[in-house]
């Protein structure tokens, strides 16, 4: 018999949601709403969406902010996108008749694209997800790594000694603040001396301008410095890069450059083909497994 | 009914090896010899240990220099260390009465940590063995953490995004040219411009030697920057020391530096307690899990 999960996405601006199959296919319309402002109408929201489709599906999976339980259940720690109390919802409660289970989005993405995406068929894979700041989802030996409390793959460390850069954890130099959007802005920024957003950095690439094309260049150098390491570490197969800002990355490039220089043994490097979807599906998927 | 293994240990300079139980006891005298110069008289030397042994115990396991394959019977890669023609060795060949398990060799010590060392009990669990380079064995989920090819654990991730200094394995600013023996020697030069052997530093040290005292912390900061790096990625439980320089190492100052600035959750850092025989133990106990 074929079973159907009901994907949820919670972010901290939209909710998408949409039935999936074992084969991590959405076979129903995607519905996409704003997210509630409080933590209160978050869980209303959910409950709601959840009793409009409990009858339809064997299991319930919600990708989410923050770190998630070795059990699936519970927010280990949230993040500053989400409101006060967020990390207190009892997500086990929001169904009586099918297990919810929750998940790092980061860690649904790197699901999905394991399962049926562009890491599939790799039993060791890295999704990075480059956005705003970068997230991590790795799988070795085809299981999602989750370390101790369920918190692994933070892509936090340091490309520096010396104190460059500040990141957002409050610590200084991470990947993060390389790899990421703000990571290209303040690349550019040392070129320059200037602060534009991304999006005019790119805007001013994509119209040859010396400086903006140099930066995206070295923006992909810290990439490439960081997926090395990240490469001796694992000896993984496929790196998956996914994000806003996935688009502006150079993957030959990236796997020409850890491949010259590794120690363990080449890897791909290549783009997610999920899209946006990743975080629900990769949730639904797992959530029939559990 | 009880197992016993043979565990030998290779190394560049020495061979050790004994009979080691389930529990990772040593049950047997052990035998230290000098490793053979040339790939084929290292393999006669094998063969003859082997037969000594074979009739006593139920497997055999070898702990080795290089990158073993998932397989765990042949080297993917081998080190400056070892003759030439060593990674050729058919370690399967070497009994036609037992199976012959040969293991990285910082993996062999971390298994044996994991069995019944320092971080027994502990199913996410990082060793570092800091001698004249850096060895990586890691557990994640109970399991060695071997890649898609078996060469994972290798620390050469990079600590700066300039060019400070060269790492033995070609690239620039590894971990290990900053937490090895050699690291400890180049932060010293960078600190007193002098070149003097990491013996002669840490015996400054212990007279009181300024500079030496400095270059010890500093070399302490930069094992915790790698550290912290590391629970940001494995989320891990504890990260345990040993080799020849981690006698040198400040594990309470490691400790707090990490959990102070980690985004996961506390990691513990302690010192190995298997000593030189680690490598044997695992080459054992591994060999007995087959």
């Amino acid at each position: 018999m074929k079973k159907i999960a009901l994907g949820i996405d919670i972010g901290g601006t939209k909710i998408f949601y949409a039935k999936v199959n074992e084969k991590g296919e959405i076979i129903s319309d995607v519905i996409k709403e704003y997210t509630p402002k409080t933590s209160a109408l978050i869980e209303d929201k959910l409950s709601q969406i959840i009793k409009k489709y409990e009858n339809e599906v064997n299991s319930i999976g919600i990708a989410t902010a923050g770190a998630v339980n070795n059990q699936n259940n519970a927010i280990l720690s949230s993040t500053a996108n989400m409101p006060e109390g967020y990390q207190n919802i009892n997500f086990k409660n929001l169904s009586h008749k099918l297990s919810v289970v929750i998940e790092n989005d980061a860690n649904c993405a790197a699901w999905a694209e394991f399962k049926s995406g562009a890491t599939s068929e790799c039993n060791n894979a890295i999704i990075l997800t480059l956005g705003t700041g970068v997230g991590g989802g790795i799988i070795t030996d085809g299981r999602l790594l989750k370390g101790k409390s369920g918190a692994a793959g933070e892509m936090h460390f340091k490309m520096s000694v010396d104190k460059k850069r500040k990141c957002t954890c409050g610590e200084y130099d991470c990947f993060e603040i390389y790899a990421s959007g703000l990571g290209l802005r303040l690349t550019y920024k040392d070129i320059t001396g200037l602060d534009i957003s991304t999006y005019d950095i790119t805007d001013k690439a994509k119209n040859n301008d010396k400086d903006a094309i140099l930066a995206i260049k070295k923006w992909n150098e810290y990439i490439a410095i960081g997926i090395l390491g990240l490469n001796n570490i694992f000896d993984t197969e496929v790196v998956a890069l996914s994000g806003s800002m996935a688009e502006f990355a150079d993957c030959n490039f990236i796997e020409n450059y850890v491949n010259e220089k590794t120690v363990t043994t080449k890897t791909k490097v290549t783009l997610c083909t999920k899209g946006v979807y990743a975080g629900l599906i990769g949730a639904g998927l797992i959530s029939l497994t559990k």
